[in-house]
Order: structure tokens, then C-alpha cells, then sequence
């Protein structure tokens, strides 16, 4: 099973394969892809910077890859690593830690 | 805290709230995000037939929001969610089902 590149970058959601949450949502092109495969560690395409980036390479915070699961689609990755470091470039784990305050609740 | 629909569409990550696992991956536009949070249920912009869509509003199987999370550069979100039943069209569960093989592994 291979994703479909033909369309556009891959989203990619990391997330701890020890205690499930959510690290990050990075993209990939098929080149970052493949170096993710055979490293054995996550690479990204930066869609800013525009250019191959190894997670941790700066930090780090490397991330090893424990297993990679596309969707339905063919154009989402689902990705479990065992990270090095926090995930977020602000210190947190997760860059997901800014909660959204709900109408009535 | 709000998320910023300046640039591009908001990349959602639904996941469980009780699982933990990751369910699917959508898009939002501002209308989409904004009924989600009156509504309480999971609201996206489908990019591919370009319209609103009320998750399970075909299926019967909503998503009743729990918790929502904005992530560091506020262009993605997380959803934590009660399911209605499967969130993929295949009927799995979720929309990641299919294991990538690794080199080595």
C-alpha cells in the first residue's frame, strides 16, 4: 500500500506510540517520504522553508518510527513514533495544548 | 484562543475521546468551524465537492465534540469526539486501516 502523491502533499499526524496522543501534523512529498521509510525516522517536506526536514535534526528531538497506517484516501499518513524530545518547537510534547473555549460549556 | 483561516483551510484531526485513536482527518472553512462549535457536532469544508458537510449527516453517524484543540502555529485542530458509529466511509472505525510496510521491519 502506497500513498497517492499525484495530487498533492501527504498530511502526516504523529502521534506517541506509547501513550497515543497527538505530537503534530506535519507534510510530506514523496521524497521525505521515502528517506521516512528507510531511515526509519520522520523527514517532512517544509511547506514554509520549502525543503527536506528531518525532525530533530535541530533539536534533537528525533523521532523513530514505530509503525505508518494510511487512511482510506491513499493521501493521509498516520504515523507512531517513539520521540526523543518534545514534539513542539515552543518545549510542550505536543503542539496541540491551546484549548478552544466552547459555547456553553 | 481562535484558530487563524487567513492562509488556508484548517487542518482537523478527529480522534476518540475514549480510545484515543486517531479517526479521520478533514478540512474546515470559518462557517464550518463556527458550526461546530454552536452545534456541538463535527461540521467540514469537503475540498473535493466543495460544500459544507455535517459529519453523518448521510450516515447517522455524528460526532459529538468533547474537547478542542488549537496547535502551536493555530492552523491545525484537534477534535476529541464521541462517535456516533464508524467515522470512514469503508466502515472501519477510523479511516486508517491500512499498514504501510517498513524496510528491515
Amino acid at each position: 500500500m502506497k500513498p497517492d502523491f499525484s495530487k498533492e502533499l501527504l498530511t502526516t499526524v504523529v502521534v506517541d506510540a506509547k501513550t497515543k496522543d497527538v505530537l503534530m501534523v506535519a507534510w510530506m512529498n514523496e521524497e521525505s517520504y521515502n528517506r521516512t521509510l528507510k531511515s526509519g525516522q520522520t523527514w517532512f517536506w517544509s511547506r514554509s522553508r520549502k525543503e527536506l526536514w528531518h525532525k530533530g535534526e535541530t533539536s534533537g528531538n528525533f523521532q523513530d518510527v514505530v509503525e505508518l497506517i494510511l487512511d482510506c484516501d491513499l493521501d493521509t499518513l498516520l504515523i507512531k513514533v517513539n520521540p526523543h524530545g518534545p514534539a513542539c518547537h515552543t518545549g510542550h510534547r505536543s503542539c496541540f495544548f491551546q484549548n478552544v473555549e466552547q459555547e456553553g460549556k
